[in-house]
């Protein structure tokens, strides 16, 4: 019997997609154990080693904020930097983008709210005023030949505003983008959004172009709302290794995407990336036993548990 | 400010879905647990009360094969059958029929399998003699008026076979329909397949007049595949409260789609449903404490955490 090639052609979505690895910085600064430094080079390294070429590696805030990612100094000194490929790091504000400069970061992220009330408490900032304290950092960056990347939280809604006015977004993200930002990371901080809203709000922008997408799993929603993503034309996507950065109030709860469901979809809808599941897991399933916990990724869990492995189904 | 509304019209879906709950049945039969009578017959009452429409309630497995649910025939009796509300059973040869009409029982489901090598492990029969035994079953319960349903199982994959091939699905699912089936669920059993894989198989069969489709998340793979067969226009999607059915392997993996994931995706798409979301999670948190084991469903583990709620973010 003739067998039908397992990837089956998705009309009209891109060829091609980056995955954007966020594991060691959004991963994990959301998880309650923190990693000796020397493990965080090593997960750096494996990522890169499975064909990652973007890994945002550390942030940073603040270690008041964020104690789990004090250690962004020793890290970076750590972390072998390879040709190819990208090695981003979270900055706050100017003193975060000197320290970035000291260790020769080439590519910064800011973080932005799309939300007056997550401006107010996670920014100390009103929502105009964001842009006062970004505009030294990116033209500063930018000085420096840096790229600078924005993530825009809580596109979708928050928890105190509801929906998120899919205006108010554009209206945000038009202003980073004019201060010279590259591209700008839609982010569903709480996870609230469906797969209509996603569409509409690209659609908002005009279009794919220098948008990528940030899901959070909280409502079972990321991996349809990428699909959705991808059928609006992106080509770059976050997500964590294994979906490390779950919430606090379950253990088997997950915040981000994890990179191995996501991949899973991917490879079956045809859709390069580079990378290599099978290295993935492996590091997905290291890294569980650093953090006392089962990585929340279906992919990982199934694979692991020995079930049918993705080489049973496409060969 | 003006808020947009959260439903955003999502182009060419269908305006109203018919969610088929399995948990009875799919779910708890893969539960290690075995529920006691009263708390099932609760269970789908409380089920009926949310605003479902089908109900599998129960199966005429032998015990031997189906521990957890050898009490059928007192569940049937203890169930208060509501009008307007379908409670099929499954019936796997013509002694679970005769046992489902002393019942008055007034549907019926049969389990195919797609793929040789999972008929012969599954129903102990070859492909091609499964029809031989679904026949007089299928042939005496339309002449005594029910309604028959035929599941497909294995549709994307197996472990043993890898990929199906489509036609091969395709010619399985027309030889049921022939028989008098009114309806095929496509199952992806091990939850392999992937969203074009999905719009595949759905165009084979020529469009998605009498297809409803049936996902486990083993690789995290359901909802987006279910958007995928949204978008061909499939109106029928299997799931089972809060995620129940889940794989031996691991305490938060899960086999089914959970309901309240899916009536999240589709409530923000705007496609109606008549379910009431906080119905469903007030008894699936209820169903969680009586199976010892935290829901696998996403948005039960948010909104029973009291994160934000569908309200928040709805108003």
């Amino acid at each position: 019997m003739t067998r039908e090639p397992y990837r089956v052609a998705a009309a009209g979505l891109p060829e091609r997609v980056t995955v954007y690895e966020v594991g060691p910085r959004d991963g994990l600064q959301n998880e309650s154990v923190v990693v000796p430094v020397e493990v965080k080079a090593e997960f750096v390294a494996r990522l890169a080693a499975a064909g990652h070429r973007v890994i945002e590696t550390t942030s940073f805030v603040h270690p008041k904020w964020v104690p789990q990612l004090a250690d962004a100094s020793e890290l970076l000194a750590a972390v072998e930097r390879l040709p190819g490929v990208r090695y981003p790091v979270l900055v706050p504000n100017e003193r975060g983008l000197d320290r970035a400069l000291e260790h020769g970061v080439q590519e910064i992220a800011i973080f932005a709210s799309a939300t007056e009330t997550f401006a107010n408490r996670n920014l100390n900032r009103t929502l105009e005023s964001q842009f006062t304290m970004f505009e030294p950092v990116v033209a500063r960056a930018l000085e420096h030949g840096l790229r600078v990347r924005a993530y825009v939280s809580m596109c979708f809604g928050d928890p105190w505003e509801g929906p998120t006015p899919v205006a108010q977004v554009v209206s945000v993200g038009r202003r980073l983008l004019d201060l010279g930002c590259y591209e700008l990371s839609l982010g569903d901080t709480v996870g609230v959004g469906t797969a209509g809203h996603v569409a509409a709000l690209i659609g908002a922008f005009g279009g794919p172009e220098r948008l990528a997408v940030h899901f959070h799993d909280t409502y079972g929603q990321a991996l349809a709302n990428t699909l959705a993503a991808l059928r609006e034309g992106v080509t770059v996507v976050d997500a964590s290794t294994g979906g490390i950065g779950g919430c606090p109030y379950a253990e088997s709860a997950t915040g981000n995407l994890a990179t191995e469901d996501l991949v899973w979809m991917l490879h079956g809808l045809g859709v390069e990336t580079g990378l290599d599941l099978r290295s993935l897991v492996e590091t997905s399933t290291w890294l569980a036993t650093e953090l006392g916990r089962p990585s929340p990724s279906r992919v990982v869990q199934a694979l692991a548990a020995g079930l049918t492995t993705e080489r049973d189904v496409k060969e």
